[in-house]
């Protein structure tokens, strides 16, 4: 989804104010809803069934299936809120089966149907638009809950040493030209190589690639080296489609023998924070926060 | 390796002047003899010792280890050549326990552990200097061997469809963005999306990743649709590291569910091309050569 221009407003967090958390899978909408909450914002979360995380139970929660439009839209004018957050793992085009149309739906039907025959991202920004022709205002989770993302610097584990670095350099760069072309956000180097690039199959799937890479011999390096970097696609509208790491990232990463994680400063969730940190420190991974200077969100 | 601006000139394919192959592992050395030979070359091979195909004993053959630099100065002498061909498949650094050092790589000796430690381009391109600081003109094999290349156009299978073509154009256009990167040289694209770039891994393996990337439904379509692209990278010496593909490339493809393979023009080498071209007609997959605006060699 592109949203050029609109990534450097002020976070909308005021105390107090009314917050919508739509949730879909994964656990990372419940930190978004804590954060948030701790931040004083009055939420209210809409989970997709069957899909969202139930600690969001925690919450005040209505449950929504996909295509009831008609509710949402009573359930958003319900709880007086502007700000929308969407937020959660969409790994799959909705199952047409669980899908229960309601009235407010009918309407955006041939929509819908054109966005599911582009694929996720197009559902998704059908819904944005969807809901910002009704007045909302969609915002990040960077912008509700501005912890989840990292400032510039060392985040965890020990400080890349100099060929790290630049292999952290390295990859970035090349998620970024791949991501200009809307292809991944993901890229392995190593001692100056880059010698994996993330398409469809995802950065696990990379990640395990890299670690057969090793096996075989097709590429070889000594104890700890190199950088996974993972950045936002320069067009890609972070509100809806962030990036993200976690304790998984950091295991695979281990586990390939690469050094450390690279990632764009404010612009890449790390889900569940804590745990993922625990396990950089221990892992002896870095994860490490780095502007380029051509990148939206970085110097 | 680099080298810019000599691509253009005209084949030195004149009958009856020597040529020396230096040749490396599979079939592709023995069918840029043959076709040379067919032109009326006068042929010596000097074939990489366990590696070089048994086939091309068929020419005035000499065996050579990796190291005896003096012996392939003396070997190209002796034959009275200006022209070189280095061809084959060098997928390993050199193996030095097999390495017979002599006098004459012994001067060639600290250059040479410079360029293996940077992989092997940088032996390749070493090798290439020397040689040419000897006067001698390294060539490519698609030079001496232009049945090897293909023209502009459809080379064997059924005409891509206005949609495969998109993708061919598509996939064609990543593979140039990561060959721009020095990264690699082939992608893949599937409905209008790039489902799979190659980095380290190699076309094989990302050809197997696009088969379990379709099984495990993350990336859906059906029959046959899209296409893998194989081109150089815009600044690569095609004289010495050429891309090329051969009938296990095109069955792949089609295991894969790919509609064909797109190529560019002049720079792709199709190896064991009758057999390539017969499988490409019998599993109904498309060889399509199409030259891109910006492409070196294209338009």
């Amino acid at each position: 989804m592109t949203r050029p221009d609109t990534d450097h407003r002020p976070p909308p967090s005021v105390a107090g104010e009314p917050l919508a958390i739509i949730a879909a899978g994964d656990a990372v909408p419940f930190e978004v809803a804590t954060a948030a909450a701790a931040l004083g914002r009055r939420l209210m979360v809409i989970g997709l069934e069957g899909v969202a995380d139930e600690r969001l139970k925690a919450f005040p929660f209505e449950a929504l299936k996909w295509g009831q439009f008609g509710r949402l839209e009573h359930l958003l004018a319900a709880h007086g809120t502007r700000d929308i957050v969407l937020i959660g793992a969409v790994d799959r085009r909705p199952d047409f089966s669980a899908i229960g149309l309601d009235f407010g739906t009918l309407k955006y039907l041939p929509r819908l149907i054109k966005a599911m025959a582009g694929g996720d991202d197009s559902v998704l920004s059908s819904l944005v638009k969807a809901l910002e022709e009704l007045g909302y205002r969609v915002v990040g989770a960077h912008e509700v809950a501005p912890t989840l993302v990292a400032a510039a610097g060392l985040v965890a584990g020990p400080a890349p040493n100099k060929s790290d670095r630049e292999d952290a350099a390295l990859a970035l760069a090349a998620a970024r030209a791949i991501g200009a072309l809307d292809i991944g956000q993901g890229a392995v180097a190593v001692g100056g190589r880059v010698v994996a690039l993330e398409a469809a199959e995802g950065t696990d799937a990379m990640l395990e690639r890299v670690v057969a890479l090793r096996d075989s011999g097709r590429v070889r390096w000594k104890g700890r080296a190199g950088a996974l970097a993972k950045r936002s696609k320069p067009q890609q509208d972070i509100r809806v489609d962030m990036p993200a790491i976690g304790p998984n990232t950091v295991e695979r990463v281990a586990r390939a023998g690469l050094a450390g994680i690279a990632i764009e400063p404010g612009r890449v969730l790390i889900a569940e924070r804590a745990e993922t940190l625990r396990r950089a420190t221990e892992s002896g991974t870095f994860i490490y926060a780095v502007a380029d200077e051509a990148a939206p969100g970085g110097a």
